[in-house]
C-alpha cells in the first residue's frame, strides 16, 4: 500500500484516484478550485466530469497543495498540458528528492517544443518523473472495463514500482524505458484525430480512415524516432493504440473539430462550436515545425495545416494525399533481384 | 491500357472490375456460376454481392475460364480461399509464361498451412505471382470513396506496373516485396476479428478493443517475422491498417461471430447464426499450430483457441490475459541506466 497524491481532479485524475484507492492506496486529490473540493467531499461524485463514478469515503480532497506532494511516495500529475508547468511550479517547494512524479497529461509546449515531462522535470529537477499512457478512456476506466496503459520511467526500478501500484485485474500496465516515443506519440495523435474526423465529415468510410490511421502513425513515428523516440513505442499501445482510440471516439473533441470542418466549417467556426480547447489545433503547428527542424516528410500534417490555416478546402487536401507520387510502401525494404531482375 | 481478366464476381471481384474499368482498362470477368454470368450481363449489378454499383456496358463476363485469361495482360485471382487451389488447377493450362497473376483473397490452407500465393505457384509454376492487400471493404471501393491498397510482388517491375493499373484518384497504391507479410498479416488479422468481437459482445469498450488490436498485431508481427516477414509490413497498411477496418466493421463476420460468443452462445451456434464461413475460426487453429512450430508466444490466439474449441467462458480468457505476468512492453529496448542504476 502506497500513499499517492494527485494534482487535477478532472475526467482522468478523477478515475485514477478511484482506481487507486481501488487497488488498496491511500490517495489525496488536489484541485485548484475549492469549490471543486468541497463539492467532491460531499457528493462523493465528480457530475460533471465523470458522472456515476461513486468515490470511495477514503479519499482525501484538498485545495491546499503540499498535503497531495509531502511524505507522498508518489505523486500523479493529471492537470490540464497548458497547466502542467504552472502547476509544477507550485509544487517545487515540497517535492522531496527523488520523489516520483508521474505524469498523465498530453501536449507539446507551443513557445519551446518541449514535452510535458521535460518542462516538470525544468521545473522540479530533484524529482524522478515518469509518465502513464495508453488507450484509456477516463469513462471507461471508471467503469472497470479492461484497459491496458505504458508506464515509462528513467529506471526500470521506478517503473516497475508504478506499474505494481496501478495493476489490477482490469487495468493492465507495461513497462517502458521510453519517455520521449511515449510522450511524442501521446502528443502528435491528435493532428492525426483531427484528419480522421475531416475524412468523416467529408462522408468518407473506413477504408479512409484506417488509412488515414495507419499512414498518420508512420509518419509520427518517422518523426519521433528521429528526436530520439524508440519505433517499438509508436507501434505500440501509447503510440498506434491510443490514435486508434482517439479516431474512433465519438467522445473526442478533436476527431469532432475535424468532422466540422470536413463538413465545410472554417477552424474558427468549429472551434466555436466544440466550445474547448482542440489540442490537435496547436499540435499541428508544432508538428510541421518540428517535421521542418528535423528535415522529416509528414504529408498528412502538412495538409491538416493548409485546411486549418491556409483556408485550403478539405476534399482539395485529401485528393493531394491520393495523388501523390507513387511510393514503395517502405522505402527501406529490399527487392531481393532487384539487379538480376530481367523480366 | 490493359487487358485484364478477373476470376471470380464476388464482392471484391466486382468492385475491382468496376474499378479497373474506370480506369481504361478492358476487362473480362470470369465465375463458375453461369446463371451468375447471364444476370450481371443483363443487369449489370450484382444485386446481393455489390448492391449500387453500376457494372459499366463495356466489362465482359464469361463462364469460360480461358477467355479470362488468354491474351490477358494479367488476371486477378478473386475467389474464395478455399477455392483457390482448385481455381489455380482449372487456370494452369490456359497461363503463359510469366504471365502475371494478382491474388486479392486472403487465407492458410489448414492442412498445408500454405499462404494462398505459395497454392497458386505451386498449381501454376509459370506464372508471375503478385498480391493485393489493405484496408478495402469492397462496398466503400464501389461507391468511389478514398482507399488505400499494397501490391505486393518478386519484382520491382511487376509491382510498379500493377500500382499504376490500380491507381486512382480514389485508389492510393503502394508497391512492397514483402509478399509473405502481406499474406500472413491479412489471413491471421481475423483471428483478432473475433477476439475484438467477443470484447464487444462482453460489453467492454473502446479502451479493451484498442489494447485488443494492437497486442494483436504485435503477436501476429512476432510470429510473422520469424516466418520471413518483414516488421514494416505488418505495422502498415496490409497489417494494422486492414486488423482496423475489420475490428472497426458491422459487416464483419468475424468480428459478428466473436460478439455472439462473447453474449455466450457457443462457437457452433454463433456460426449457425452468421451463416457463412467464419475464417478466423480456422486462421485461430492454423496460427495455434503455427505459434508452437516456430516457438511464438501469441497470448490472444491462445485464448481465441481455448474460447472456441475448449469451452472456456469469454469472460474468463480476458481475466487471464489482463492477468498475464507483468511485462515490459517491448521486452527488447534497453533500460539506460540499467546498471548504474542505485536508486
Amino acid at each position: 500500500m502506497a500513499k499517492v497524491g494527485i494534482m487535477g481532479a478532472g475526467s482522468w485524475g478523477t478515475a485514477i484516484s478511484w482506481l487507486l484507492t481501488n487497488n488498496g492506496h491511500e490517495v489525496t486529490v488536489w484541485s485548484i478550485d475549492a469549490r471543486e473540493v468541497e463539492m467532491l467531499d460531499q457528493e462523493r461524485e465528480h457530475k460533471t466530469k465523470l458522472p456515476g463514478v461513486r468515490l470511495q469515503d477514503t479519499i482525501r480532497f484538498t485545495n491546499v497543495i503540499d498535503q497531495a506532494i509531502q511524505g507522498r511516495d508518489f505523486v500523479v500529475l493529471a492537470v490540464p498540458s497548458p497547466f502542467t508547468r504552472s502547476t509544477a511550479q507550485k509544487m517545487r517547494p515540497y517535492v522531496s528528492d527523488r520523489q516520483i512524479l508521474v505524469n498523465v497529461a498530453k501536449g507539446i509546449e507551443e513557445t519551446t517544443l518541449m514535452t510535458l515531462s521535460e518542462q516538470i522535470e525544468e521545473e522540479i529537477p530533484q524529482a524522478d518523473v515518469a509518465v502513464l499512457s495508453g488507450p484509456s478512456h477516463a469513462e471507461e476506466v471508471g467503469k472497470g472495463l479492461p484497459t491496458t496503459c505504458v508506464v515509462g520511467a528513467r529506471t526500470r526500478k521506478t517503473a516497475e514500482y508504478l506499474q505494481k501500484a496501478f495493476m489490477s485485474e482490469v487495468f493492465r500496465v507495461y513497462t517502458s524505458p521510453d519517455i520521449r516515443g511515449i510522450e511524442l506519440g501521446g502528443s502528435l495523435k491528435n493532428v492525426i484525430a483531427l484528419a480522421a474526423g475531416i475524412a468523416d465529415g467529408l462522408g468518407y468510410g473506413d477504408n479512409t480512415k484506417a488509412a488515414l490511421i495507419t499512414r498518420g502513425i508512420a509518419e509520427i513515428a518517422r518523426l519521433g524516432v528521429r528526436m530520439g523516440g524508440k519505433i517499438e513505442t509508436f507501434t505500440g499501445l501509447t503510440g498506434i493504440g491510443d490514435l486508434i482510440v482517439t479516431c474512433a471516439s465519438v467522445h473526442s473533441r478533436n476527431r469532432r473539430a475535424g468532422y466540422l470542418i470536413g463538413q465545410g466549417r472554417t477552424m474558427q467556426e468549429a472551434m466555436d462550436e466544440v466550445k474547448m480547447v482542440v489540442e490537435g489545433v496547436y499540435s499541428a503547428k508544432a508538428a510541421k515545425r518540428l517535421a521542418l527542424q528535423y528535415q522529416v516528410s509528414m504529408p498528412i500534417v502538412e495538409q491538416v495545416n493548409a485546411v486549418l490555416f491556409e483556408g485550403k478546402s478539405a476534399a482539395e487536401a485529401v485528393k493531394e494525399l491520393m495523388l501523390r507520387d507513387r511510393k514503395d510502401e517502405h522505402g527501406a525494404l529490399p527487392w531481393d533481384n532487384e539487379v538480376s531482375d530481367t523480366k
